[in-house]
């Protein structure tokens, strides 16, 4: 987080709608590309200039134009130039520190989303934005770097299967959203293993490294609620009806992927409160142990020390000491001590200290 | 939970509407029962194919098909067809890990609940998800596996008591859904005589497994909230009259079900409060026994250390040393002794420590 | 509350409105008690048939009749018919684990309130419940057992003393619900009282006991919470005035009833506010106490263990120790360990130890 | 609060609008002061007989009747009758336990609202209550007793200083609150004091008394909260336009108090974080002390027990022990003393036990 | 903070509107700059008299008047006048303990916000109070002192960069809001580097001053989030369209502005939380290590207290001591003690109290 703080600071006093990007620069080369379809036909493209897709825009066929790296500032104007698009909207766009949001300008929508992945072999939460502008029959989609996540959004669109190649850009939109949203269960059963590991450990031995655990999925948990409540009210804002461009028979899909961003938000939650009672139960064990050693000091301690002592006294050189004499003096002392130290065990089990 | 968000997980990548049963296989067979009736005749069969059930649909009399068992989702798809219900609609009965919900389909209503049950001997709360559908003269349900809660509205259809045969069916759901929700007064049942023992072992003895069963308890609550808050939204929607398949004259029975599902939530709260406040008065009491312990150990090894200390002293061998010679010289040094740990216990008494 | 639950869990699967009386028999035998009024006369009767009330309902003075018991079902069922009740009303008067409510059935209102008490002698908050219906010219009104809490209003009555005799029932409503809410001051004094003596007890002297009293003061006031927060809610209702029953120059008295409900959950907030800083405040005395007596034994033991070793030197047994054989070699000890002794005294003063 | 909550036990069963004056006798004579005025004139007068001040009510100049004292419940039920209030209103001003709150009564407004002191020498907030009659030519004005508030606002109109004498007596009324409002900001100057000198005392040496004096404060700020959350609503409700007796060009200067109110809300609620977050280092700091006493003896137990045993080894009397004859066998045992001394220190160092 | 509460108490009594600069004076002479324009002229002058800037009121181009040092009550007067500000206005600009607010006086809207520095070196944030007079052709501005924030804007405006020259005056006032608000994230900047630096030595090696720091943090937070918070509102409302002074085309640059507000809110309470987390993982740290040396001590001590003991049996002075005698008997006890000393090592680490 702090990467992009640095790098929004670098950016102050620019006027707004410069185009900077900000963000990592993720991968080496652009890839665009290009899928026009309707219900009978498809084509698809790998695009080397960008000004290759404007043709499609006048088109009554669906076009989606799918950007993956934004490392080049000239792209985006372009495209903003020839899609009529608002500066602030390619500044937003570039800047990848966005939370979550839509915009609604009368002839196209702007959605800004988290598309979160996880790491192979890391529980590390990673985040790209995705950005996508939806028009009346076009789609221009905007990612860090390439991804797999929309693969199989491709693979329906060639199929025609589903109703996907007979409904509108808004449908496309849908599609894309939902493939992102659905990711996030990915992410949830990453957290759940971790969770069930952790109370695997708790239930047998939680040392401090059980506590930086606790904390590290404490922080994960911060992040993505970050990222997915802003979701909650983009979603909300699609699925009521007062925007144009979202036909009304598309809505009911958009509920879905509401109820699904509900189901999310609420895993978050109580992933959160079991995390935290899990804090507690780990404060509880460790504090539960440090009693059961300071118990074993006690007893110890406490039956030694009046024996030590009676040992003490009869290893004074008094020269008149009259027990010394006595010939059973010894074996009485030892059947003293043994008797002391039986009669504390005993007093100290009744008073339930062992 | 994990187990469905790995599930979840898999279907990832799916087209909406993909019909997949997400979910435990809980019954070998699946079975339908239907019930018809109006306020005269009552027809209640068991039906093998989901075919013989469809003639029903266009009868004035109101239908009850119960299926128990979702794991053929061929029998789903073709009640769908023939009942004209949405993809998504489908899609949500066979995916069980829906939160409660209601959506209002201009013909149909749609509704989702979790039903609760306490296992016999475990304390447990088991959920299973129980979807509906409820539409001007048919109400079509669906479980996971066969249940009792339904058994009394069976008795009462049969016997024609009560205003049940009198009336459409949404009173029918209305009494479906009134038997799932009281059914949560058995596991609230459950849950306060979990607290009350509770409660018990607190003021008599509690140990580290105490800290277990109030962390399982702050668990169970967790979930058991999370299956009730949305259930809220749900029958308040039913409650207010903006819903056309209900009737007028039924919502002042939803606004029964909502009292109670108010008080279901009220009692979860109560119940949190009060193991939140028991975790504390437990983290008190083991932290009460420990300073008891310390203050034992204090007692005797401040006591005994100068004692021993001065005993020491007289064991030292130097040859000039005039008290060893005395003869007085022993009885003096134990009279000593005593009188230095009589003066350090009252010394404690006085500042409380003991 | 358990045993409510149980008798809850006894009930389900009987049809709505089955009128079975759920909670404690708190009296033997049922007392109806009859008033009629208008500004000129009064008549007031003690009933042994409850169809000796029935004339009333015609006549157009104010008829109050008061149930005290709940037990006899038949009671509740006739005056249901006869005032044309609606079954779970009826249901709603005999469970008395309700919260409280209003219902608006356009000829009546149906109210239910607690009613708290405090038991002499004991600390316990004791709950009844009161339900009261309003008809335009009658309250009929549903106590568990009998009280005073509303002989104040019939004394007012007999001696048309105030505003009440020339009044309507919506204003003999307001009086009993005045007289039920200004009986929670009672309750409040009485917490008022133990949070005062608790905050002495911590002042002096707090031990294990203050812990429990102080858990107890949490669970009262979360079993007082509850039933005083929905009691604003039905309070507020009644004074908006979209309720035809309750005439315009009324609702400023239940503005006023309003207020109190404010004053005593604002008062219930404050105590529990106050009760949970004196939580974190018994948890540092307690630590407080246990850090004096550590410091203590710290300060023994580590004055004492040097000094024991060095008198454990001179009494080891070598042959050549040529201190031993100095004849100011015991004295010269006894000033070292003396020195030693006052040098960590200082030592530990600097350091603030002690 | 007690002492008040026993009052009003006392007055339950009274009917409503009986006027009992509830609160402490805070002076022993009632004085009554009147100040008539126009843009022109201006006549000021202590009034012996209440009945004085009536003469004043019709006229067109604005009339402020001052009252300081409220056990004389007399005059209050002859202003009330010449003045035409409501019984509730007189109940309110002679109760004086209320909330904060406005009332709107078409010919008049019903303003309460509380005064904080500071008692010079004591850390104490002292809370009066305050009430104000506003009609369209007069302001009536309860206090408990004399205070010197309102000598500034009696000296603006004195010399004719500013708007107030050309506006009418919702300006007044503005005025009164301002000063009350103001008054404020000295019990959080007082409060502000505290906090930085509890911040210096936790920098330097904070003991118990530190506990305590932070669980006062929490508890001032929750009583201070208490009267001023209420507060805002009733500013807030005066700065909106929908009271007639309020005119427009009034209302930019209730939002100026109302601008104060929520900056006095702000003050207090950043004064209860800071205050909570001070608890928590305070406990981190005592904690820590504890730590390093407990490190202390650990460092001198563990050293010297060790060499302790070592010489109790050469106390032993066997016959044999072939180390004592050695000559050097005395130094030799004193350097493995010192030895093991060292090597614990450096390991311990090492450790960062040190 | 205390500061200013003081100076507040001072002003207690005077009329509103009453001109007294309350705050402290943070430069010596104060300095007024104007910059007149439109699309193709722009004058920049250095004013000596405030008179001077009258003039450009009736012009139809963009004045911007900017105000450092707020010490002369005078000039504030004088342009109060010339601009027709309400009295209350110029208050709230000398008053420099407001919170961040908007007024809308149909002709003029009135802003105030916080400006946030960070100080070179320190890791203190800073605070200063700007207000902002926004008219249909001018904008007066209000600084404590002068600051280089604006420099980019002056820039921007001489150079004719951007649309800036273009729009009117209420898009300047968007490009200064901007600008301040783009200095939030320096801020933030500042503290995400704190929060790291800690995380970093919670991983290495937390002391005293960790508490210390993140107690620090906190408060920061605190202060922070009381500044920017009410901007949240201040922000929303220039963005909604009912704002007269701000043209349709103007406010999506401020949804813009708003989207940062949101954007650093968020941060902020990510931040607290972050913080909050650290509190918990530093305190579990602390008494963690706090464990490791009481389990060191218990095993030194419960290894060589009885083995002290044994060496003191034989240490006593009995004449009839048969052990002592044997010529075995001193290799016997060193082994009997070894032997004891290995079994209790092995027990503890069996016990994983090792």
């Amino acid at each position: 987080m702090l990467g992009i703080l640095k790098k929004v600071a670098k950016k102050i006093g620019l006027p707004p709608g410069t185009l900077v990007h900000i963000g990592e620069k993720k991968v080496e080369n652009i890839r665009i590309r290009l899928l026009d379809y309707d219900e009978y036909n498809l084509e698809e493209r790998e695009i080397e200039r960008i000004e290759d897709c404007f043709a499609y825009k006048d088109s009554p066929s669906i076009t989606w134009i799918n950007i993956d790296g934004l490392h080049d500032v000239g792209i985006i104007e372009r495209i903003g130039k020839r899609f009529d698009l608002h500066p602030l909207v390619l500044e937003d766009i570039l800047h990848t520190d966005q939370r979550p949001k839509i915009e609604d300008f009368e002839n196209y929508l702007f959605i800004i989303l988290k598309m979160l992945f996880t790491v192979e072999g890391s529980r590390m939460i990673n985040t790209e934005q995705f950005s996508m502008i939806l028009g009346s029959n076009f789609v221009i989609t905007f990612q860090e770097k390439e991804g797999d996540v929309f693969d199989p959004v491709r693979d329906r669109l060639r199929k025609g299967k589903g109703r996907i190649r007979k409904m509108g850009s808004d449908y496309l939109a849908y599609t894309l959203m939902d493939a992102i949203v659905d990711n996030y269960f990915l992410v949830l059963e990453m957290l759940g293993e971790q969770i069930e590991s952790l109370e695997g450990e708790l239930m047998k031995d939680p040392d401090q490294s059980t506590m930086r655990t606790i904390h590290n999925l404490k922080r994960e948990l911060i992040m993505l609620r970050r990222s997915v409540w802003p979701l909650r009210e983009v979603i909300n804002r699609l699925e009521r009806d007062d925007i144009t461009l979202i036909q009304e028979k598309t809505t009911v899909f958009f509920r879905d992927v509401y109820d699904h961003t509900i189901h999310i938000i609420d895993s978050i939650e109580t992933f959160r409160d079991m995390v935290s009672g899990m804090l507690d139960l780990y404060l509880s064990i460790i504090s539960n142990r440090m009693n059961e050693v300071m118990k074993l000091l006690t007893l110890i301690a406490t039956i030694f020390i009046p024996l030590t002592f009676i040992a003490g006294i009869y290893g004074m050189n008094f020269k008149y000491m009259p027990e010394l004499d006595w010939s059973w003096g010894y074996p009485a002392v030892l059947a003293v001590m043994l008797a002391i130290g039986v009669v504390m065990v005993l007093w100290f089990r009744r008073k339930r200290f062992l």
